[in-house]
């Protein structure tokens, strides 16, 4: 498959100012070099799409758990693949591999990094292992499982709930008892939380009257959990909200990644001490033990359909760009992923 | 005792600005009132000088937990006292009571609010049981076991450490085997907190170089456990130095207390994810039936020198606005306590 195989990648052209700009990345071929030993490669078949990420595309923004992505080299991301070719011992041709490379057609990788080994479900459609049944969905099962601990009757209040994570927290919550209220940016968003996910109120951040009215009106006896994905100033208005023993789940930043000067963090932390409350972060990729039960457990879900998979898909790497900064324009439904086509 | 007995009371005059004044208070004296059925009578010997309460100083400031101060009225605040008149049945002649009251030499209690009765150790100076046996000594004690959670070896780093709280949470995370850094304002205080409190090093904030660079050289593998009394801008500070799975216990937030303006809060929010992090507020209240137990293990340390009894000793309730004041300009070392004179 290599020499005259090209392999088309999308190139990290500028570090994004704010959020990020289609002209910030190029796609560009190149040709295919050679597997060493130990190397196996994966010919994609969807790339993750993840609002995280965009941390690490500013400059010198290495923070000792990712490294800062390179002008000039390729994105990093999440890629699903098959393995077409192996000089590894343990990934077989045909083994359907998730791992954290970059945004690509082809990937040699050699097992170092964030890898996993797939059994897909036949009755499950593959792109579901980088969204609902990958780390994604992954991390609203195992945030709310260990720091949401939800119990029957309470509030949880979740943030970007259209979003990728969101979308699978505010579903899950309604699964384990909870009274669900999603936060998202349109009307129109929040009418998908209430059809698509089943959520009990949704709340629209820029509805006249403000935040803070729209929690007392939705939260009236306060937030019991609250699974934060956005970070700065809504997470400070949601403080104000919460009940005593609340729980904040602290999974993504939304509002900070693409920031041109620092985000004020919350005002509110006094809150923190007299309501008694908590908040924690994780990281989904502690859990990779776990993957397969959190999984087993997901897919059953699935095809009892209890839960709907929620992905917005767009076809081909030369999308990718575009799609991504749809992602911050709120543009996106669930989980963004790229599919992509047999590379020529 | 009543009739003619006179009670001197410290009497909120204005709503603080910013920092406490003396002009914001006034020490006035009022006629006692005879005791109804179910309530008794304490003759102060102590009051407690808490940072904390600067809080609901402030106008409008209730906040569920406790009410706002009222203008004209006496200050709330913690009082230990000798039961010398009781008509409820609880309360019998002689028992030395601990109580949320006011700031006044003579208190009338129904019990209602929150009591309880010591069992003083005739080993142990009296006002330890508003201080380092108290509220002031068990917030330390609950929030390093049940938040803090020191292992053996971990950095500790406790802000205020030469405050009330603080100076116990260095004592009782050095007796857990925790390498102990106290930070404090001034290098007095810092020398202070080595040789009195036994720390293993002392960081002053505004030391040259800054308190990043500090942190850095006396922190240089991270924080395992911030005990955090002082929030703002300094707990955004310690937050770029957290390790991995690191725990906040949030105590206080003094820096807010007397702000004009919101404080603004941590930046640095994003830390707590990638490090799976872990920041919680709690209130010693809560722990009112484990307090006897805690009471016995902190008396152990006291008697056989492992604990250090810091405690800044003010006399007479016309000294008390002053006594407080002081506190805020970084006055103190360790628990401030007002000893009242056998009123007139």
């Amino acid at each position: 498959m290599q020499g005259a195989v090209r392999n088309r990648q999308v190139i990290l052209r500028a570090h994004p100012h704010g959020q990020p700009r289609e002209s910030d990345f190029d796609c560009v071929a190149s040709p295919l070099r050679s597997l060493e030993l130990g190397e196996f490669l994966l010919r994609n078949r969807y790339l993750s799409l993840d609002a995280g990420f965009r941390q690490w595309m500013n400059e010198g923004s290495g923070d000792g758990y990712l490294p800062a992505m390179q002008l000039g080299q390729p994105v990093m991301g999440l890629v699903l693949g098959e393995v077409v070719e192996s000089r590894h011992p343990d990934y077989s041709i045909g083994d359907v591999v998730m791992c954290r490379s970059r945004w690509e057609e082809l990937t040699i990788a050699d097992g170092a990094d964030y890898v996993s080994v797939i059994q897909p479900d036949p009755e499950v459609p593959l792109s579901c292992y980088l969204g609902i049944l990958g780390p994604t969905g992954l991390t609203a099962y195992f945030g709310l499982r260990d720091i949401g601990k939800v119990r029957r009757g309470e509030t949880v209040l979740i943030s970007a709930a259209a979003g990728a994570v969101g979308s699978v927290a505010a579903q899950l919550a309604r699964i384990q008892g909870g009274r669900v209220v999603g936060m998202t940016s349109s009307g129109e968003k929040c009418r998908w939380l209430r059809d698509a996910l089943g959520v009990d109120a949704a709340i629209d951040y820029r509805a006249a009257g403000g935040l803070d009215a729209a929690l007392r009106e939705h939260c009236p006896g306060g937030v019991d959990v609250y699974f934060d994905n956005v970070g700065g100033e809504i997470l400070d208005t949601v403080m104000a909200h919460l009940r005593e023993r609340a729980r904040v789940v602290l999974c993504g930043a939304v509002s900070t990644y693409g920031a041109t000067a620092p985000v004020p963090g919350p005002r509110n932390m006094f809150k923190l001490i007299t309501q008694r409350a908590t908040m924690a972060g994780f990281m989904v990729t502690d859990y990779v033990g776990e993957y397969p039960q959190a999984i087993e457990q997901m897919t059953a879900w699935l095809k009892s359909g209890q839960l709907a998979n929620a992905e917005d898909v767009v076809l081909g790497i030369e999308n990718t760009a575009a799609a991504f900064c749809r992602m911050f324009a709120s543009g996106n439904r669930g989980k963004s992923v790229v599919r992509l086509q047999e590379p020529a």
